[in-house]
């Protein structure tokens, strides 16, 4: 998969004959998505620098890094690609640092190696109960039956093991965390208003 | 009022004959309640440092600093006392500086010039109407009543002019904003929730 591509310039300094200097490190973010994050995946960043010939000359060159995203690899990971900076004489060319970004997911958010869900249920569901389908990161759905209970607003259900893979644990995962948001009717007529009245706790 | 006192110490210097050098600012934290930036305040802050005497004998000195809270502060608002530090041969004392800091409060919290208050009110009151007592940071309350609509997670209130002065026009406040917690019951029978199943929108 062929992301973006890079431009790396260089400003052309006069040779040292002391030590050699090496700028500071070229970072890039690099968004990945959950999906990509759940499964592992490779990334191949096109890089374009400034390359020593033989002679000092300095010609522009092309290169693909793979940047091989393990899974479970937290927001803030860094993988370095020691000298890949622009070459020029004197210079110890500088090193191109990748530093992993989470992409905003539409439907999952990222709590370390959990995830959060909210499923949008309507108020005659909370009190009386629903069966709800929470989608996966891995495709599929989960069923959720809720009609031995009440679904508050600040109820949480967890469903174990359908976060995202431990990044030094790969063969295990977090949780899925469900949230509720629950929809209020705009309106009720008077009567349904007499009848809640009499029907719910003060 | 007498809030606490401050200790502050130094490291005695040899005296420099080249130029007079000062320490860096000694801060310090200065908790004020909602109540103080509502009205202003004097903090009557006694500070305890090392004086020079005639011949350079240091004695331990008490003082009292007036610090002028004025209505309307930000949190992180810095009042510096000029050289109240400790004085030594051949320096400049340090800058005393106080930085306002929000002390949290019991039932408001602040969002600049505006504060927040949270009603707990029940599921019934919430879909069947009632009035709301909301307590302001003035002391008395205002009414609220909901009567003619439903209130739902995500309804908030604006009372107009109850919030905090405005710090450079304190003859006006910001707004008092009032968000609901509505608590559901924790069980319904069933023949209540087949009644609900009927009246209540899908």
């Amino acid at each position: 998969r062929w992301c973006f591509s890079l431009q790396s310039f260089n400003n052309v300094q006069p040779p040292s004959r002391k030590r050699q200097i090496q700028d500071p490190p070229i970072e890039h973010d690099l968004y990945v998505t959950l999906e990509e994050i759940d499964k592992g995946c490779v990334r191949k960043m096109k890089i374009s620098r400034m390359s020593l010939a033989q002679g000092g000359n300095q010609f522009k060159q092309e290169k693909v890094l793979n940047i091989n995203v393990k899974p479970g690899w937290k927001a803030g990971t860094k993988i370095t690609f020691p000298r890949e900076g622009d070459q020029s004489t004197g210079k110890i060319p500088a090193d191109i640092v990748f530093i992993i970004r989470d992409k905003p997911h539409p439907i999952f958010k990222r709590d370390g190696s959990d995830l959060k869900y909210t499923s949008q249920i309507s108020l005659k569901q909370a009190l009386c109960g629903t069966t709800i389908s929470v989608p996966t990161l891995q495709g599929d759905r989960v069923q959720i039956n809720t009609f031995g209970e009440i679904i508050k607003p600040t109820t949480v259900k967890h469903i174990s093991g359908r976060g995202l893979p431990y990044p030094r644990e790969p063969n295990r995962r977090g949780d899925l965390h469900v949230n509720f948001e629950i929809k209020f009717p705009d309106t009720l007529n008077s009567s349904c208003k007499e009848l809640l009245n009499e029907i719910l706790p003060a």
